[in-house]
């Protein structure tokens, strides 16, 4: 484990997003302080950490700006060196000046993450940790919140480092075993080593199970609406997102690279699917747009069936059954209120077996229970004081432990040989170090802060 | 004059933009340490001023984020009140959580400009100072940032606010006479008031003159390329913009109602002006758009004439005229070298009487140059370390001031009663005083502070 940074340059680097009152570039490095000093008013030199200083920003006889400096230093500061924050006017042209000027004064530009790679190569974070600030700054969405905040505040990687450390120590054991290979003696307690890889397994297992939910919930819930063309399918996503719009649009400055229609309903973002073009037909193009659609809809989680015309019950369930959906996909059947038909005897027939719902996409009406009945198609999948897996990374390291696990375990009670044994645990040790960052490679450090943005 | 705020709330506001890596909340009033400290790990009641904790806000039970917390006391900050800012993760989601927290805490949220309203009322700057924060944040240019950067230091209002107390304790002499007027006594020194009208009035004027230059420097230079149809203007345009674009580009989140070609040369932003449309033409309608065109280079503080065929001096001269340029525009004529003319012989004849210059729009030979005079054609109008005025509300009040010091000074000469010139200097007193803020009225404030950004 890489327990300081190598790296003994400063950084600098703008820490907020343009057009705002105020703007905050950030110094990290043993000459953050010194490198501040010399473009202000006032002496840092002495200054406490956790001081702030009002002065003016000057390059030599040349008037920037007045600011305030906050002085954090080695290792009371995020990222454990010397820091020092410059909060000045909210000008990209000030901001650029300042910047550039730190630069010639000796500061070198931060990459993407940079503050927060040297806050874990300090051993101020972990690396889930350090991910979880990505995933904080990018959560817009109370679950997405939830889930960043507490894999920030340490989370399962604190609960995986303890569990490795166990089997770290049994497994120095094990290996001792090969030294004294021709003693046939044995160090490691079989039976306790078999205990703690089963309780690894299973803590994996159950993490591993949560990233449906966690990539669901920090990415938005997919939910398709199918029915047939004119079924009214626009005219209920208006619906939904009518009164949520506003709401959603408030959220500034989000980075996406195309928009979707998404509302937040008790804090969990969906993002509805586009699926114009599903339809019966014998046209062979239009035959490939449906093929598309489907697989749009394969892709929800949740499917929202629009029916609008009189269907018999049996007609109805074919419907359902064209979906092919699979047993994790939640349906809910709406039954559109229109001039054409009664709902309710459809409904009737349908409703032992299926959610149903009759709703007016053209009034609004139902769209209230619609929208309860989406959060709690996905809440029933929230454990609620449950540690979630949200990103990519640990899920496949989890499932690479779990495989190297039940090898392990099998090779125990088939009395497979010491090393043999001792190789498939140090896969998992391996891949539960990735994690947490115990095992790092410059590729994964390079991966994983390269999707920071500047500044942290 | 207003010294203290009469507003007790305490106010809330964000005052960094969205997108970056850190959110700023800044708090000011009576009791923003005590709702800070309602949703802070730490404790800030005892905490210093300047000074910075690291902590977690929380709404209760419910974790909302890792934060830093500066703790500024009044009068030492920038509204004069107590503030806090929180510093927390740059997430839309978490700032929105946070200062909805705050409000449900007893916090208002700011109006736009309202903390910079807080420091004027509060007497921590006067008003042209706090207009100058705003033009400060704007600024794009070095120009435009050196101007807004010595109004917020101080600038003329300074030297403005020292004369008009010179003129009121005068006129206060001045009134005294009048309650003595059967005595015709004279408490008020003539020929002293003469000279100070005089001294004011100088002021006034060329703070006035500065105003088209500070205005073009703030706002941007308007050029115009103006020549027939196909003589490469749009050429031109792209070879300017070529090389710089990459540095107007790099300018973020500049808000712009319409986008328009902008270089920045020498710290000075040059706005191009469209002339597509101005052609020789007896169609009505065409004409019409001529007229428009005509209109637009009328505007242009600098104009390019770009001539790419063999014209005779006198018809290059004619074209010239058609321009009906006033004596405040500068013309630059250019030359286009191409295939069918010899640019030499023309440039010969022009040059004693306009400044010509050959150049090759495709090639871009020649931009380098014309870039040198376009700074040329501005920087000359530049005085190098005189205050300049770039505020249209400073520029009217320097104009009414002129009017009634010039009126002042006629009835000071031609012995018009006291109280008839008395009047005439309330007038100046009134003006001046508009621009220092030492007069104010809720309309004028209202009127400024509704441009600020919020959180400023």
């Amino acid at each position: 484990m890489q327990n300081r940074a190598d790296n003994l340059t400063t950084i600098a680097a703008p820490a907020t997003g343009p057009g705002g009152a105020i703007s905050l570039i950030r110094l990290s490095g043993p000459r953050a302080i010194a490198i501040t000093e010399s473009i202000f008013s006032k002496p840092l030199a002495d200054a406490e950490g956790y001081t702030v200083h009002f002065g003016t920003i000057a390059d030599g006889d040349r008037l920037l700006d007045e600011a305030l400096v906050s002085v954090f230093r080695a290792p009371r500061s995020y990222t454990g060196e010397d820091m020092t924050e410059i909060a000045c006017h909210g000008s990209s042209f000030v901001t650029r000046e300042i910047l550039s000027l730190l630069v010639r004064r000796g500061a070198e530009p931060a990459t993407a993450g940079e503050f927060t790679r040297r806050a874990f190569l300090n051993g101020k974070l972990d690396l889930s940790q350090a991910e979880a600030v990505a995933d904080l700054i990018a959560s817009e969405s109370g679950a997405a919140h939830r889930i960043a905040l507490n894999q920030m505040r340490g989370g399962y990687a604190a609960e995986l480092t303890v569990l490795r450390q166990k089997l770290l120590h049994i497994t120095s054991l094990l290996e001792l075993e090969l030294d004294f290979s021709e003693e046939d003696v044995e160090f490691a307690d079989r039976s306790e080593l078999e205990n703690l890889l089963n309780d690894i397994h299973t803590r994996c297992r159950t993490l591993a199970g949560s990233f449906r939910t966690g990539n669901v919930l920090k990415n938005g819930v997919p939910v398709a609406i199918a029915g047939a063309p004119n079924a009214g399918k626009s005219t209920l996503l208006n619906r939904l997102l009518g009164e949520e719009r506003a709401i959603v649009s408030d959220i500034p400055g989000t980075t996406r690279d195309f928009i979707e229609e998404t509302i937040v309903l008790a804090g969990i973002r969906f993002r509805f699917i586009d699926t114009a073009g599903l339809r019966h037909t014998e046209d062979a193009a239009e035959a490939l747009g449906i093929g598309r659609a489907r697989e749009r809809i394969g892709r929800a989680a949740v499917v929202l069936l629009l029916i609008s015309e009189p269907l018999s019950a049996e007609e109805a369930a074919e419907r359902i059954r064209t979906l092919q959906l699979s047993g994790e996909q939640r349906l809910i059947v709406l039954l559109n209120k229109n001039d054409l038909w009664n709902t309710v005897p459809l409904s009737e027939k349908l409703a032992p077996k299926y959610p149903v719902l009759s709703i007016s996409a053209r009034s609004g009406d139902g769209t209230d229970t619609l929208q309860e009945m989406l959060v709690h198609a996905v809440a029933d999948d929230i454990p609620e004081d449950t540690l979630i897996v949200s990103n990519i990374r640990h899920y496949e390291a989890l499932i690479h432990a779990s495989e190297a696990l039940e090898a392990a375990t099998k090779g125990l009670r088939t009395g497979l040989s010491a090393d043999l044994i001792s190789e498939e645990i140090r896969q998992v040790l391996y891949h539960l170090g990735t994690i947490t960052g115990e095992i790092t490679t410059d590729d994964i450090l390079g991966n994983i802060f390269s999707k920071f943005c500047i500044g942290k």
